[in-house]
């Protein structure tokens, strides 16, 4: 099996097949028995649940509180909002009845047609919906507001081409939704979050982020504004990585959700909501792994640290037990995830090629000369640099490294997007550029007739308007219209 | 408001309603616009979020993984094992179809009749069935046993008649799926996981629970044992709080399951499941609450103190933040969850009330004099006890009234039930026993017949044959037939 692990795609010769090989060898996930649908195995779900505890942190200390919403949803609440419905009721999961019966004819069970609902329910695809009818019932006064709600959860939408993590149609995600008495407020959340999500994207995945708005074109269905991080995968290609939107009071015009202002007059709510979700696993994989398998950031590695002891019978074992145990202590005490692998059904190979594909950013291996001449190997995941030193201090220069390794990852992905990253001006030379991948920072006119021509003749999309960067204005490429500023172009996941 | 908060339905005057009162005016719950669904409110949700985190990091403990499976189950896989079929066919949420389209009419959206599924498709009740259609493709070998692994989750059962958090449609759970190479590996994984719900509810939630098997007629659809915590609620009707389930071949058999034994012949693998959800949530608050509200065992409470200012001026209030800052800080760093509530919108009676309510454990209180006087208020939610006390040493007396609160509420819960679990000889006793409600501990000739006659006649159930207690066997008061051992009968949520 090792050899087998070791037997991947490259990068080079087909990035998509490598990626979906990846996801199952280094065992995060596989396909379900339901189409679309993925199974996160326990060594994703860990990845997941690390990214979900740090990005809740973060939630609670900006204020946000977790609730939970129904998973079904009244199909007329999709129609209330014209542009939402637009959006979404093209790929839902409808709930039509609510019993099975034994097959008369003896073949299992089938749909008992007296249990038909009398309106249709949609599992949810988004929440704004279900959550806006609820809210109208919370608030009332200014007193009342903001309300600054976060939810786990599960959401669904019939997707026809799917993809591990990257596109599925059931995903986990959060979506926050919150109200706000002015436009002001609602805004400033908005962008709040999205600081929120890059800092946790750069800081926490080591992925370097864009932060920008979307073209009206991109926006989320039913908002005013949509604002999001872009992230560059390695083959070049954009990934969305989370999105925070302004929805204005589209949705408490739908759901009818006013309050009485401080001059007791009553007033539509404003509202933003936002997300991220297991796609960000994705992102997490895409940018930073390479041939040999996954290449974990440590802040988000389940397991940070592998020792492996190398040993001929028991008596080696044992002796290099009472020798690394004080060590994984030691790191322990230290926070460090550390796992001593001393199962004596896998050889050292075997667990040196597993853990390499799994991407735990530390190796330790201990031998019987290591104990001899009181050393050490340590290999780092991201290089694969392995070097011999001393055992003594060994814990402090595995905290040394775990922190090397995350800057390195962000370092090394940044330099890569800085290296794509091109700026072009005129149609024919975006049209050779494109093929090659990366960002291109282009001239548009701001219309969506532009937009789509683009789309349709290269595949590629504006990522988004950037926050930062060269604001000078300049001429659409396409149509030579004056143009604010350039954007940014992509092709993407 | 505060008045609104206090006017209570007693318990002693409609158990229920005061049941269903205080789960909205302690803002933990409310009835959502799908029937059945309700939205767990954020203080709700923080206290299930409470829970969670402790249970979570039991199962850890233990070795155990946290996994994602699919909402959906094919229709068919339900019919696989045949009394799961039985058990579960009846009332779930089927998926028929996989688009809307706009209504022809201009009547919102309808479905679309082209996009029907070949197989519907149930929203999962449990996930036994898509599970162990997974695990056959993990497991070849006795190395890749056990599997121990658990999900956080969201199922749904179209039950008739729901009450929040006791039964609803959609509920929130944790369910255990555990894989062994043995009958007897098995049946100790589901007896270790029945012990960990009974430490959680007794160390955690402070509820007193009995262990024991359930009978035949009881036990979950598939299951060869289902293992129970039962406990008894303030109106003296029992409550089944966690089960464990040893199931056997059963599953392995269904999903053709198979491994090779050290023997190298194959064999079918042997299974446990085990859950708990948010009805915990409806016996935390059935057994502690009162008249005045909610009652929480410190340990799951989202707040432990709240600190109260009651002040003239802003003057005033500087002078109490000076004083009780520090303390806040204290209070935290010893790991306790405080709030100092100075907001100045709401009078101190307002939050006094609001917090009683929402059951804070302890309550402090200063104003004025007790600058002056070097003194604070403080209060226990549980004894409703009030007393003025030194503000020097505060952080001691604190931490020891949690602890104080923490056993008070278990010892009361206990004494309750202990007062009213009684020895029944005669089924005439049984059947006017049984209207002052309490656990009845009688002799039962162990037949189906038997237990369905009981609950046809008295509305009592089998809540468990406990693993502890008199073992002497008897006579069925029913039947007369011989008892191996008395058995727990109750009505029950």
């Amino acid at each position: 099996m090792a050899k087998e692990l070791k037997n991947f795609t490259k990068r080079s010769d087909n990035y998509s097949q490598w990626y979906n090989e990846l996801v199952v060898k280094a065992d995060l996930a596989e396909q379900s028995a339901v189409r679309g649908c993925m199974v996160i195995k326990p060594y994703g779900y860990a990845i997941w649940e690390k990214m979900q505890r740090q990005l809740d942190d973060m939630f609670k200390a900006t204020g946000h509180q977790n609730a939970y919403f129904p998973l079904l949803i009244p199909k007329s609440f999709l129609s209330r909002e014209a542009d939402h419905v637009e959006g979404f009721a093209k790929e839902c999961a409808v709930v039509t009845h609510y019993r099975l019966k034994n097959d008369p004819d003896g073949n299992g069970v089938v749909v008992d047609p007296a249990a038909r609902l009398e309106e249709e329910l949609i599992i949810r695809p988004t929440s704004e919906t279900i959550i806006w009818n609820t809210y109208k019932n919370w608030i009332h006064s200014y007193r009342d507001l903001p309300i600054l709600v976060n939810q786990w959860a599960n959401v669904f939408r019939w997707e026809m081409r799917t993809r591990m993590f990257l596109r599925t149609a059931e995903f986990l995600w959060q979506e926050g939704h919150t109200a706000h008495a002015t436009k002001e407020e609602a805004e400033a959340e908005a962008i709040k979050m999205l600081n929120v999500y890059s800092e946790f994207a750069e800081n926490y995945m080591a992925v370097p982020v864009v932060k920008g708005v979307k073209s009206p074109n991109e926006r989320f269905a039913g908002a005013l504004d949509t604002y999001t991080i872009e992230a560059m995968m390695q083959d070049g290609k954009a990934l969305q990585s989370g999105t925070s939107h302004f929805l204005g009071q589209n949705f408490a015009k739908a759901f009818d959700v006013t309050f009485m202002n401080k001059d007791n007059k009553a007033e539509y709510v404003w509202a933003t909501s936002w997300g991220v979700s297991t796609r960000l696993m994705g992102a997490l994989i895409m940018t930073h792994s390479d041939d040999n398998g996954l290449v974990l950031p440590p802040k988000l590695a389940p397991i940070q640290v592998v020792i492996v002891p190398i040993y001929k019978n028991e008596e080696g074992l044992k002796n290099i037990s009472e020798k690394v145990n004080p060590l994984v202590e030691e790191l322990r005490k230290r926070g460090i995830s550390v796992k001593y692998d001393d199962a004596d059904n896998k050889r050292p190979g075997f667990k040196f090629a597993d853990y390499e594909v799994k991407g735990v950013p530390v190796r330790l291996a201990v031998g019987q000369r290591d104990l001899e001449e009181g050393t050490v190997e340590i290999m780092r995941r991201d290089t694969l640099e392995k070097e011999t030193v001393k055992f003594e201090g060994i814990a402090d220069e595995v905290e040394r490294l775990l922190d090397d390794i995350q800057n390195n990852l962000f370092t090394k992905a940044l330099a890569m997007r800085e290296a794509r990253t091109i700026t072009v001006d005129t149609y024919d030379e975006f049209k050779k550029k494109i093929e090659d991948g990366g960002f291109i920072l282009a001239h548009w006119d701001g219309t969506t007739e532009t937009e789509e021509k683009i789309k349709e003749e290269t595949k590629a999309t504006i990522r988004c308007i950037p926050f930062e960067g060269d604001k000078t204005p300049g001429k659409c490429m396409v149509t030579g219209k004056p143009s604010a500023r350039r954007v940014i172009f992509a092709r993407s996941y």
